[in-house]
């Protein structure tokens, strides 16, 4: 598997501990560190795993479960970062786009996610 | 300067363009690359210099000029990639908070822009 598929794959992995709010699943893909960032749409952002983590949390308490349809999606790698650019199109009750920037950096184990930007398109959600 | 100060200072000149309306400078911190990517707040991401040193075009040459205090900016850098992470409180008439995530590749020339990702904090602009 070459990088760009590895990191593809990692991308996938998240969305799919997203989608089936596991959060186990979620914390294994990310770096664990004070360096990592995540910003949900309309959110300020959120620093460190301490953070982050905890914001996966509480959204996976609560009932709402989303699913995606990912469109558009490069990937970039350099090095041992990669990053990936794409559009979560968000079926259900909730429809909206979110365009994202995921950031991955390679460890050991395989790309982990450093930061995760998500912002609403005009029209969908803010 | 060490790297941190010097994506810090590179990361400054990119607000400084934008307050300035100055393409030349703003077309200067970035690759000019089909993988640099811009998401300006509520849009869809523009990918690839000839799209994303357009919208800079189409923005300067509105009437419009944004005035910035930036505000818990956080420098990253690993290797030959860096990244900020930073407020950007937009002053005047359009008020509002924009959280940024900023992409940047080391050059001979210095660190120039692979991405840019603006999202605008709940309660101000979407």
């Amino acid at each position: 598997m070459d990088d760009p598929e590895a990191v593809h794959r990692a991308n996938e992995a998240f969305y799919t501990a997203f989608e089936s709010a596991d959060f186990d699943a979620m914390s294994d893909m990310w770096e664990h560190s004070d360096r990592v960032t995540c910003v949900h749409p309309g959110w300020t952002v959120l620093r460190g795993w301490a953070s982050v983590g905890a914001s996966w949390v509480a959204m996976f308490q609560g009932p709402e479960r989303l699913q995606f349809i990912l469109t558009d999606e490069r990937v970039e790698v350099a090095g041992d970062l990669a990053w990936v650019t794409l559009d979560e199109n968000i079926i259900g009750a909730r429809a909206a786009t979110v365009t994202a920037l995921n950031l991955f950096t390679r460890t050991p184990a395989g790309w982990r996610l450093l930061a995760h930007h998500g912002s609403g398109v005009a029209g969908g959600v803010s």
